[in-house]
């Protein structure tokens, strides 16, 4: 079965909201093995909407769309999917007894054009709407579908799951069972290299790259007749990309990377605390995102002036005068002078340029050394990065929590 | 002009992102004066890419794409398109350099794959990428536009503004003049409210409100025949929009909370660090943004543990017996602390709950206190905050900084 997915309304049209039904109808459609090849919006307007039912359904079985089912003359959607099935619509009495029990709840008056929210062909399936003024319908005819659903997502979210994707599990040949690896410290392309083959030769499962916020995403994709055989038949490719990727892998479905370090700190009964420059709080930010940091994280210094490396961190007066505050030899005393104040197993570090001032030839905008003092061993490592001043301090902070995940392995 | 605007990739059919893009571009478009009809998602799929080509332009002469110009096999935008307008590309020998240079920074080596996405044909306009590996560029054939844009927002948002905008002022009747107000401390509708009777009766100038990751934006927009006139058009609406929101208007433009709160820093030799718990680090990090603060953030400390904030920041252990660590006395003693020990004028802080676990029923997920020692004087205020552990970390860290920014007027 093949799905359209069709937003109805000029607000979307002119950037006024983001179409997040879209992403919601989707998802739940992959879920249920049901492929969609196009996603479209289209505003309020009679003509273009015709058009593009009928050019959906020369392309796909199922259309469905969100928006459009208000009481307001804007709201038209119906009324033109009535018009493209050649169907009369009357009012449907059980719909209309909510609505007018509804009104009189609220103690407000009940507009005519609410009624017209309440009309539907006789041979529609009505879907009920437990969170607004407008029910949905199904209509099925000549082997083709349309659903009918209200825009807001707080009214079409439960409309769906109540009875959409009931409806749709009738259609299914199988489903589609699905796993994350979660990729760092390789690039997009190169990491593509890595399975370059597999990426080829892919049929059931499948793989698929994506780059994000620089680290990567494989997803495995299986079609299935049951969840088990799913990941029976996921097993090998997931097998043989983990050996490729080796250590580059940090984790599995929505792990970060700061829950992944969290955890190992927590099994291995080690603690952090940072001492962060140019990151500014970034690093420790970061950590804390994680809810089970707080047994490990015991605490973080922002040392951005030369005062507080030395007053907080001890970092010698002597090595900031010789190698300058941005330096491996400080960036060692700051990792070093944060584990020792903190009494923690591991210190890290970072000081930096992240610009846009401030750089010069020696030391441009983007040089970044990061420190590691692990059980008293001081390691330091120099990285140019590009980008703006937030870009900089970003990847600095990625790379940094790698390099933390790799020493804890 | 007609405009369409066409997502390509396969991660927003399946529903694994949403399409932000989309909204960005309309947003703009319908800024720009130019009327968007439909917006579509394809997949990487190079017959349905054409198709969606030969339909976009039957029905507009500028189609926008997004995604699909990164280095890996599934990447197909640029080849089909070239094919579409029937242009052979050959290797944009400035965008090949910029790239190298990249790569030889983060010390990586460039693969194979990353030389296609510096190929162009040679009358394509590039749209340098600053954030990314990616050129953009624009072709212009028998009356058709193209404009290929990378998926990724971060990369796509500034080549639009820094080369698609001004591209596209020359298609417009007069041009646009816009001025962006922004705003904290007022709530969506709120502010709406606030400016309704201006919002109800709009024509030239025209104002939009914008609710963003906690604060709002307004954009008055003048069509006008120079820039100049566009300035004076807006006058009257901006000092009345002024004289309703008051001090809740910190900035204009691109000004965020943090380059506000270090311009008046700066501006009244006051200086300023930090004492995190809760946010831990996240209102560092947030001023750090700010590439001037460093003259006046001396430093900050994530006091996570109760040892570091009696440690760190001199709290009391009997108050943090007493009062529990989320508490006001705590916030009070972690902000007069870290102005001590510091030798700031002004020393924030925040401790709180941020979940998911460690609520109770008296002090639940989403409290936290915060905390402002401003020249000897304290004060604190309670915030009670939902969403998730992020959402209520980032919140607080707004919230602390709007009360310091009320507290520099």
């Amino acid at each position: 079965m093949k799905a359209e997915i069709l937003a109805v309304g000029t607000e979307i049209l002119l950037g006024d909201i983001v179409n997040t039904n879209a992403q919601y109808i989707a998802k739940r459609l992959a879920d249920l093995g049901i492929s969609v090849y196009h996603q479209c919006v289209v505003g309020d307007n009679p003509e273009r909407l015709l058009e593009s039912y009928r050019l959906a359904f020369s392309r796909a079985d199922l259309v469905i769309t969100t928006g459009g089912l208000g009481p307001t003359k804007d709201d038209l959607t119906k009324e033109v999917t009535f018009e493209y099935f050649g169907k009369k619509s009357i009012v449907h009495e059980p719909s209309l007894k909510i609505l007018k029990d509804h009104f009189r709840d609220l103690t407000r008056p009940m507009t005519k054009n609410n009624v017209k929210q309440t009309c539907f062909p006789v041979d529609a399936l009505i879907l009920p709407n437990n969170n607004g003024t407008a029910p949905g319908c199904i209509i099925e005819e000549d082997g083709k579908i349309v659903v009918l659903l209200p825009g807001p997502p707080r009214e079409m979210k439960p409309m769906f799951e109540d009875a959409v994707a009931p409806y749709l599990q009738k259609f299914q040949q199988g489903i589609l069972v699905s796993k994350v690896l979660r990729v760092i410290g390789v690039g997009e392309s190169k990491a593509e290299e890595m399975i370059e083959d597999i990426l080829d030769n892919q049929t059931n499962p499948t793989v698929a790259p994506y780059a994000k916020d620089g680290e990567m995403i494989f997803r495995i994709t299986a079609k299935a007749s049951s969840y088990d055989e799913g990941i029976k038949l996921m097993e090998p490719m997931e097998t043989e990309i983990r050996s490729r990727l080796g250590n580059n892998i940090y984790g599995e479905g929505n792990t970060t990377l700061e829950s992944a370090i969290g955890a190992m700190l927590i099994c291995k009964k080690m603690t952090i605390a940072t001492a962060e420059s140019c990151t500014g709080g970034m690093i420790a930010s970061r950590l804390i995102n994680y809810p089970g940091i707080s047994s490990v994280l015991l605490e973080g210094v922002v040392a951005y002036s030369n005062d507080a490396k030395i007053s907080r961190l001890g970092v010698k007066a002597e090595t900031l005068e010789k190698y300058g505050a941005v330096s491996s030899e400080v960036a060692a005393e700051m990792a070093q002078g944060i584990a020792k104040t903190a009494g923690v197993s591991i210190g890290i570090s970072t000081t930096g340029i992240a610009g846009p001032g401030g750089g010069s030839e020696e030391k441009p905008v983007g040089l970044v050394y990061v420190g590691l003092c692990i059980n008293g061993k001081v390691k330091t490592k120099m990285l140019k990065l590009s980008g703006d001043r937030q870009k900089i301090r970003e990847r600095a902070t990625m790379l940094l929590l790698d390099l933390v995940r790799r020493e804890l392995l």
